[in-house]
């Protein structure tokens, strides 16, 4: 299928969920919603009506938009007088309200005097999570990239290394790699820079990342990630990375150490692998998210690990993946409550992971596509333990 | 000054002001806002109240901003029902509308039915503009961190590089000096990754980036930075990198050239020179920043390089400076229509730069401090082309 094609569909399946909603379109605003309905990201507005061609409305740099863009109009972003002709009477107007701040609602509701605004979110982010066979290209190739990446740490690992200079030569074979650094994250008060490389007990304390794993980070500022502690022998090194490719997000873990780690962590290193086997052989269209979720936590409570499953005991946190693509968070999630079914074509970072205080965390994660024979893995490296 | 003092110095200001605007308490929830009254950013709620003892609301980490926060009233975040009782009464609470989404609006706005909310965002981002004394120790050291990085190009450039391996390298070097690579940005549209090292003409392009320069980025999705072009000789090599420590930011461009440069690119950084010198020295409590903008592109006007100032031809963009801290597009900005005086300890990054479409991108860009005597360069690397 040609490129164009592909940006069709996607408009197409928008406005047949624009339609059943009864609305009469919608203005996508976020660069990256912006991008992945055009191909492009720059500073621009994309109107699609509900019936009828999308427009995209360019603040800066037209020239780019107009070069990279799939949708066929692409015009200079009008003055505010007329912008209401954009829209042809429209009355209700879908918009993203997670992620939309109320100074832009309130410049569009000025624009649009008439206009309803609606929340869109929910839709737009079902539709976005399932991929198309393109998509799934760009993330089998993000994943690849990523696993080499992985592949070649015993390479460049070196005793006596601190968490943070493990994670620059990793992050610069990634940037070699042809890996972008943009890691979006939808959820408000998200963020997230590469991923981490962290080892032993130093690692094991809370965060405001919502994941197992957070690490010290470099300061109070920078609160997740990397620190300047020192790796020791006999701690467990979990690296936990992002490769972003094309804007696609792929997301894994592996586990290293230099010397030997404890029965406890082999132990229930066995377990998270288990869990992943378990959840990824379920990865089929139909499954509900949520049962994904208490199927893993039971195998956590069976293996009497339940306390530290999915972060330090009384901070545990309730999910085993989450949908991942151009976002980092996207739908759906494996979590408690949430009780959809899964759909061909969405991929998902399993994860599951051990957080001992005393010791420090372990566990297993990889990208996985749904697909009727279960989840096909999009992060093709061997999932075990790795001696340096 | 202890560090206690330091964040009750921030309060009272804020509290100073909600006063003067006559509301009861400003709500800060956006997470870089609350780290810069508490010292801690995790996911929590800043509530100061225009008279009385702030409350911070921690979602999670609760342990992790209880033990970094320099607010003392450290609390859960509240049951629903619970949450009216914290602002005790106020009818009028402000908000950062810039950066808050509407969900997180109509959320607050449910917890609190009574109260009406208004937008505090520019005295908020004033307020923060201007840096104390500590403030300023901790971008002096991130300016330090920085410059030792630009330094060291000449160590690691080899001929054949491609513009990506040397950013690479780049923000590795970064990484081990510190740099923590959350570069917060405010604005709804804007991101960036690190900061950017370009060459030559395929440079010379427009992106999204409210910048001079944007470069062609590894992919439609990551629009702005390096790309894999190789660099050539004699091509003008921008490197354009932010330092981040502690949460603080510097911003700083420096030139470099393997071989020798087209004597207009010369030239035209000698302007630049001029134009930064004269905007520097200008740099003190009172001058009006549009003015500093007008002077400077006066300048590149005499010099009959007005056509390339800030931008390509048709997209020059109408700044020569902006503020810089916890976020890399802070006020004041040095630009057409900002017609506000000049702080003392207001941080700005000047950055005159010409954008020659055949040629590439020169420039030079420093970040200073405000003061009586004129800017206090806080970026210590001299300013000459570097030869490679």
């Amino acid at each position: 299928m040609d490129l164009k094609s592909e940006y069709q569909n996607r408009i197409k399946k928008l406005q047949d969920r624009l339609a059943q909603n009864r609305i009469d379109g919608i203005l996508l605003v976020y660069p990256i919603d912006v991008y992945y309905y055009t191909g492009t990201r720059q500073t621009a507005t994309l109107w699609v009506p509900t019936d009828g061609q999308p427009v995209l409305l360019v603040k800066k740099s037209y020239e780019r938009a107009k070069q990279e863009s799939c949708v066929e109009d692409v015009r200079p972003f009008p003055r505010s007088k007329d912008f209401a002709s954009i829209v042809n009477g429209a009355r209700t107007i879908g918009l993203t309200f997670d992620v939309l701040p109320v100074q832009q609602f309130q410049y569009y509701g000025k624009l649009l005097p008439d206009v309803t605004f609606v929340d869109m979110s929910t839709a737009y982010r079902e539709l976005r999570s399932v991929k198309s066979p393109w998509e799934l290209e760009r993330m089998r190739h993000a994943g690849r990239q990523l696993s080499a990446v992985f592949a070649a740490v015993p390479e460049f690992f070196r005793p006596g290394m601190c968490e943070v200079e493990l994670a620059a030569e990793f992050e610069r074979r990634l940037r070699l790699a042809g890996g972008e650094g943009y890691v979006r994250m939808r959820a408000f008060n998200q963020e997230l820079f590469h991923g981490l490389a962290v080892a032993g007990a130093s690692a094991a304390t809370g965060g405001f990342f919502d994941g197992a794993v957070t690490g010290q980070g470099m300061s109070a500022a920078a609160a997740h990630g990397s620190s300047t502690a020192k790796i020791e022998t006999n701690q467990p090194i979990l690296l936990d990375y992002t490769g972003v490719f094309e804007g696609y997000i792929v997301d894994m873990t592996r586990m290293f150490v230099c010397g030997n780690l404890d029965p406890q962590l082999l132990r229930a290193f066995a377990v998270a692998r288990n869990i992943q086997a378990a959840v990824a052989a379920a990865l089929t269209p139909g499954a509900i998210c949520s049962e994904l979720f208490h199927l893993s936590k039971k195998m956590a409570d069976d293996a009497g690990l339940g306390n530290f499953y999915m972060g330090t005991p009384g901070e545990n946190a309730r999910f085993v993946g989450h949908g991942v693509g151009l976002e980092l968070d996207e739908v759906p999630v494996l979590a408690q409550g949430f009780d959809e079914p899964l759909v061909a074509g969405q991929t998902i970072a399993v994860e599951p992971k051990f957080v001992f205080p005393a010791m420090g965390p372990i566990g297993i994660e990889n990208t996985y596509a749904v697909t009727s024979a279960g989840g096909e893995k999009l992060t093709p490296l061997e999932d075990d333990l790795i001696s340096l």
